[in-house]
């Protein structure tokens, strides 16, 4: 495909043969246009994804760096409890790459999109001088008011989070010391590359209406809490030994140098969802909701500090050390 | 500034001060939450603006770089004739710009923000190896079913044109030259600098409900004129004569090289407003609209071919030899 053009008719023809709901016009005009649905609010996220800093070419090919770069977008639709519904794509490229690498960037794309009925809605194309740049859009919808917050949580509420962390972190250590591609690793690199936003557990918490704050572990625990315990004007005590780790042999984890609860910790990218339940109704939160596993691992506290109870049981200050661009 | 942190409160204090009408969490979320006004739709662009392709800091600095940027995107919505409301930004900065860069940047959105009333709502802040990235999201308001899109043209309708074209790109050619910043030429680099969003022009195409179909003339006339033509289904024939160019000497254009019809058809980045108008209503429409001149320029055909009447007499074809990145 060389023009514009040829791209967007391209796009087109592929992801703009059905008409989405609430989609007004798609690709293809000045702007997209959006019906919204009575009852119901939208929630817009944005997600910078750019070579050499979110991504390196070596070991992510188009179709998952198209995939990945909208997981990112669908998991902060997932922690407000939306129903991810349009994505935009600002994509460019340098012209070395090959006509190939946009299409199979967006094939990526439209691999999760159909899994969780997104509509690709607009966006915008261009070039760059050398590097790969991509931003992702998605908005999602949530009955009125129902939105989950950052800010939300109280003293005494119960701290729960979904899967294992410290996973995705793994397979990108695996990844930059070009590991072995085989059971456990394969698990972790999968984790790094296609990382499955947890939607379905965060529309189920709205649902429920159970959930007081919640947030997705983009940037590790340690970094992630901290933002619901600043925004929510609280604290936190977490007991290590309840952070579900990874299942790997301490051999393994010997050979490649890894210490999992730093990777929970800091390590980041696994997108799993992070929720506070108020103390009474936190009985009811299942070990398993939707077949994803949900473990119960501290309190919120009044006092602003978040603290995290060592395997030693001696109590350490949980700082947020977690990914920061500008550090 | 330092973190990602102080970033985003430096941006909190400053942009979330004051609630706007609509947004229901801003800043600080995993997503932004809109709520819709009844009767409405949103309109939604998203608009690259990267370091060597649309800018060079050699000529805009960073306040001008966030202005133009946001720029971009209401021109879109006013192009779709909605009321701009909400912006995103994404922006990714190399370390060795200073901490005063992104500061700067958002100043620099901040002044055309208040100048049009739209809330800065979310975003997405990270580091680039080299070269600044930005992507900006638009979020517009239209009342349901009257936005005017690219597909609504019909054989007959008259064409319209705001402003003057090629203004903006003779500007770029001095700022290459690096040219004496007087005069005229002052007014032509202000004109690639600050462009004006026409959407007080949208709102009034809206609420008179005379426009079959409009685009913002980002590409130079030839593209975005064959885009019109192309969603709608239909040719044109437009008056050379006609199209309002810029009032500079003959001795100026020969020194500057300039050929001011070219710059008009192919230059872009004017960022003023194509619509087309039903013949029994175009002479409704006023020789200034707002206090911005509007000019009758051409007539749409049913013969699907963009035919430019030369100011010999002579009629050619009128390519689309805008702006394209892939080309």
């Amino acid at each position: 495909m060389r023009s514009e053009k040829e791209i967007l008719d391209w796009l087109r023809a592929r992801f703009a043969h059905r008409r989405a709901r609430g989609l007004v016009v798609g690709i293809g005009d000045d702007a997209a246009v959006l019906a919204p649905r009575p009852g119901y609010e939208y929630t817009v996220t944005t997600d910078l994804f750019l070579e050499d800093v979110h991504f390196r070419h070596q070991w992510m090919g188009a179709r998952e760096v198209g995939y990945k770069a909208l997981a990112c977008a669908l998991s902060d639709l997932a922690a407000m409890g939306a129903t991810p519904r349009f994505a935009f794509l600002s994509v460019a490229v340098p012209r070395k790459l090959k006509g190939r690498w946009i299409e199979d960037f967006f094939l990526g794309v439209g691999d999760l999109a159909r899994k969780f009925d997104v509509a690709l809605a607009g966006g915008d194309l261009g070039r760059t001088p050398d590097r790969v740049v991509a931003d992702v859009v998605g908005i999602g919808e949530v009955e009125r008011g129902r939105a989950l917050r950052r800010s939300g949580a109280k003293p005494d509420d119960a701290v729960f989070l979904t899967g294992r962390l410290g996973l995705a972190r793994a397979g990108l250590e695996v990844l930059l010391r070009r590991g072995a591609k085989r059971g456990w690793l394969r698990a972790a690199i999968r984790a790094h590359l296609k990382p499955s936003p947890r939607c379905s557990i965060g529309r189920y918490l709205v649902s429920k209406a159970i959930a007081t704050a919640a947030i997705d572990i983009s940037d590790g625990l340690s970094t992630d809490l901290n933002h619901i315990c600043e925004e929510s004007r609280v604290g936190a005590r977490i007991d290590a030994n309840k952070i579900p780790l990874p299942a790997i042999s301490a051999a393994l984890r010997d050979r490649l140098g890894l210490d999992l609860l730093t990777l929970a910790l800091e390590g980041g990218e696994d997108y799993e969802l992070l929720f506070t339940v108020p103390r009474v109704k936190a009985d009811r939160v299942a070990k398993k909701i939707l077949g994803v596993p949900v473990a119960r691992i501290g309190v919120i506290t009044r006092r602003r500090e978040v603290v995290l109870v060592a395997p030693s049981g001696r109590e350490v200050a949980m700082r947020p050390l977690g990914f920061d661009h500008f550090r």
